[in-house]
């Protein structure tokens, strides 16, 4: 009989969010009149920007005429967006990053688990705790993990800390690890990343020809001009980090799907036989035989962000969003609740009152005020005791919501 | 040091189509005067449907406005899709597939690759030869291959040549594989399937507790009502086979993305622990963790493919490219080619005249008389001395094109 991958057995029982869902859902059933707000999954909740519907509906019409039909794109990406994107969110920042080396994908997800396709077995893997749960999960379903312990933490994964002692910002380890997830603006704890701290990985990932996979999806939300957008705005980054970004967090793409990854020319691993081979060549070609590029009609509304009229729409998107998580953290804060990120960041986390557990406090704020938020332990086991609630809907949910939190 | 993914390392140099366009790209560069009629990739060239626009145009507007604005959708796909699939692909087949069996992807290229996620390393494959290059990659790419031989062939695939002898209808296998590549109408020899063959191949991997890979792509083509349109037509098929479709080459969705595979709720495979595990619940896991669902805009194109005008307009895009096969066959044949495929099917296969290498033969026409085809060795040893012909492309460069090859 055919045979399956057992390393997904390994995986704890669903997924986070749509745990989430299964939960919410039932709820929703048994209390139809309840009014739930849902400020768990961090989708965003505003219309598309003008801009960008303008550009699609171009787009779609392009497709009726034989003469500007579009077939088979390029898999890496059209090459005018991914000049478009090199120009403004890389070389406008200094970054030495060429169109070339810019892959445009249907999201940040499907990349960051894609990634390991193309590394090796015997990588020594890095992750925060807590973390976006696709880090792990993608890498126990490629085998490169053990089982679960009680814990809740897989055999052979190093586990980096962030919690309320080291200010969320994980310590440089002290082990050799090969590959090295971060995420910054952070998902789920919001905090920031400044140079001098991104500089102190690349300085670890040069030292030990380690390879840093670097989560910009939620750079948009920086405010503070000193905080770096990209990590190529640090020296040596070229050599020792990938980067993934979207237009699902800015721009509001999250379910018209667009984003890019970044692999510079100059980055290398090792083979078995010892030679260094350019990772380049590796996504490209994994990327030519196993994807087929995005959508004609996205990838001109993904340019259309870029214009002079989206910019500005997605800076009001951004701003708006921002303004959501500062409401949320003063009144929490107000109403006594141990509150951190929500500034350069669209995430609220925040410990849970009297010691509940993550999954209690989600389970309390369902049913006593029917809003969803999403348990920090579900990103990993520093995460218990923590809540993540995100500042993607209306204004008006979103102070309904803090009204009936802080009324209790 | 991180180390690579070694296996990329035995895979043949350049994935066959960007091969054959950095030649073209090559040929045209040094003669810009040369008009360059493609008959290679097999892209399609005609207009989208209007109902698909319509449809799309309308969903670009439904994202402009907060009460219709869709973030995540379903990884899977969105409900009414599904379900909409289910009826008038399946059950008016008489084929027992449910909505929720039915995944939404942006590309079956994507999925014949991604699906080796969720098997064990150790199953005996078999693929055709020749045959659609990704099966083949992707199995190298996942180390489920070794080495490469001097005929081209992966060791450790099995091989079922499909050649003039056989009448390129793949022999069932005497030994025992675990997991099957099948494609009908066939790409690349445009060879059909009849129900009495798929029979066998389902009793013979219900017999073996195989798994049948089995797509579907070109099922639109098919106009012999004799003929089966899906794998589940068969008996027995939900226990066995997985199955592959797009709307790539009957809506013309090569640009736009769209695409589906069916993993039937009761199909199994073996754990380590000799355990029976649905195949479905991994599938479902792996698009749920590594994919963020398709386009809502692109969705509901595909939606409009099922209306009365986009059936009718599907149809007439299916007719016209037939028409163009029938056109190429005829034209061939009379020029003294051997020519198979063409019926029920957008591909021809020819014999290449005078023993040329299926390379040799695309330099020349290339070169003599500017039509671009593939060469039948880029699909796999056996494949060689043959070539492919699409039929996408407009009538007019279709009739030039056989003027010019017939010419000489």
């Amino acid at each position: 009989m055919a045979t399956i991958n057992d390393n997904y057995l390994k995986l704890k029982a669903g997924y986070l969010f749509p745990e989430i869902a299964r939960r919410v859902n039932a709820f929703a059933e048994a209390n139809s009149d309840a009014k739930i707000i849902k400020l768990g999954i961090g989708d965003v909740t505003e219309p598309l920007p003008e801009a960008c519907r303008t550009a699609m509906i171009k787009a779609v019409e392009d497709m009726g005429d034989r003469s500007s039909f579009k077939g088979y794109g390029p898999e890496q990406g059209y090459g005018w967006l991914r000049e478009t994107i090199a120009a403004h969110d890389f070389q406008a920042r200094g970054c030495d990053i060429d169109a070339s080396e810019i892959f445009i994908s249907d999201g940040s997800k499907c990349d960051t688990g894609n990634i390991l396709d193309i590394f090796g077995k015997n990588n020594k893997i890095a992750v925060t705790d807590p973390v976006y749960p696709v880090y792990v999960d993608t890498n126990v379903m490629a085998g490169n993990t053990g089982n679960i312990n009680e814990k809740g933490e897989y055999d052979g994964l190093v586990y980096l800390p962030i919690t309320t002692e080291n200010k969320f910002i994980a310590e440089i380890p002290t082990q050799k690890v090969d590959l090295i997830y971060l995420c910054f603006p952070n998902n789920p704890t919001g905090a920031t990343a400044t140079k001098e701290y991104l500089k102190a990985w690349v300085d670890y990932a040069l030292g030990h020809g380690s390879i840093i996979l670097f989560d910009a999806a939620y750079e948009a939300f920086i405010t503070d001009p000193s905080l770096p957008h990209s990590i190529y705005e640090i020296e040596g980054a070229r050599d020792c980090a990938i980067e993934f970004r979207s237009f699902s967090k800015n721009a509001g793409f999250t379910g018209t799907r667009c984003a890019l990854t970044v692999v510079p020319k100059t980055l290398k691993a090792k083979a078995l036989d010892a030679s260094e081979v350019e990772l380049w060549k590796l996504w490209n070609r994994r990327q030519s035989t196993k994807f087929n590029g995005v959508s004609y009609i996205v990838q001109r509304g993904a340019e259309a962000v870029y214009s002079e009229a989206g910019k500005a729409q997605v800076n009001a998107l951004v701003s708006f969003y921002l303004e959501n998580a500062k409401i949320i953290c003063e009144q929490l804060t107000g109403a006594g609740f141990e509150v951190y990120g929500g500034v350069n960041a669209p995430y609220i986390w925040l410990k849970t009152p009297n010691n509940l557990s993550s999954w209690d406090f989600f389970d309390k704020l369902l049913q006593t005020v029917h809003v969803v938020g999403t348990p920090g332990s579900g990103f990993g086991a520093a995460g218990e005791g923590y809540f993540r609630i995100s500042a993607f809907n209306s204004r008006e949910n979103v102070q309904e919501a803090m009204k009936r939190i802080t009324a209790k």
